[in-house]
């Protein structure tokens, strides 16, 4: 092909504990709060990366339970698939990648995280079938009907 | 980072006519029947994407239903968002890139389609969760105990 199409691929979770809180991470290298994961390597499976990711960012020790949504950054070409799951071992605490490790309740999520990540988390924590959304790496773009509809009804986007 | 860890990003759909058959295509490079689908362009949505690359194959208008499945080839760095859809105009036929376009029942899928498509026809026609699954191309690979289960007893992998 004449252009290069290829996308960095990324993996992060949403774990939630017993009050049904939602780890989170503030990064070392530019200070923002998300939820944990990372880029995918080229010959890695994506739950292996998943797995790699979290324990990188966490010290936590997860398996991953369901993909929740995918979200694809169309002005850098970078494709997120997320995914709740849960931890099996490990205590949470910060790394070199992180500097704090927090659990926040869904409304400290929504005031405190940005656009494109919260939108990962309460996708995560809907019943709803998988999201399939695209962003500018600052605010969710409508897609389709289908999608403007549930980011007007169902989340604060 | 030290090591390019970009991945292709295909798209395809799973869409069926009223008597339950599967439609494929056979591709006018390498004559293998697939799904129809394609490379995602790093500055497209995906289903903007999916609705391009159908309509380019198989002369149809589609539309998203819901993602079924992912699917990663480890050898060679690609990622598959595998979709259910369904027609919304056109009419199925060839095009330059498809010599044929037809419809299969999903006993002829098992039989005719490679291992690695026949799966995401079979994942995407079942009821349960999105499936992630890697490959190499040829075979699909146990990337957990819950998949490899998956792949024993519900599909002919």
């Amino acid at each position: 092909m004449t252009q290069d199409n290829r996308h960095s691929v990324s993996v992060a979770a949403v774990i939630t504990n017993e009050d049904g809180r939602v780890l989170v991470i503030q990064r070392r290298d530019n200070g923002e709060w998300q939820i944990p994961g990372g880029i995918l390597e080229r010959d890695e499976s994506i739950h292996a990366g998943l797995k790699r990711e979290v324990n990188e960012e966490t010290c936590l020790v997860i398996e991953p339970h369901r993909l929740t949504g995918v979200y694809k950054n169309v002005r850098l070409g970078v494709v997120a698939l997320v995914f709740r799951a849960h931890a099996v071992g490990g205590t949470a605490a910060p790394t070199d990648e992180s500097a704090v490790v927090d659990w926040w309740t869904t409304d400290q999520v929504a005031a405190r995280m940005g656009e494109t990540f919260a939108v990962r988390v309460s996708d995560a924590l809907s019943s709803s079938e998988v999201a399939v959304r695209i962003h500018d790496g600052e605010r969710i773009i409508s897609d389709n009907p289908a999608s403007a509809h549930v980011a007007r009804d169902g989340h604060a986007v």
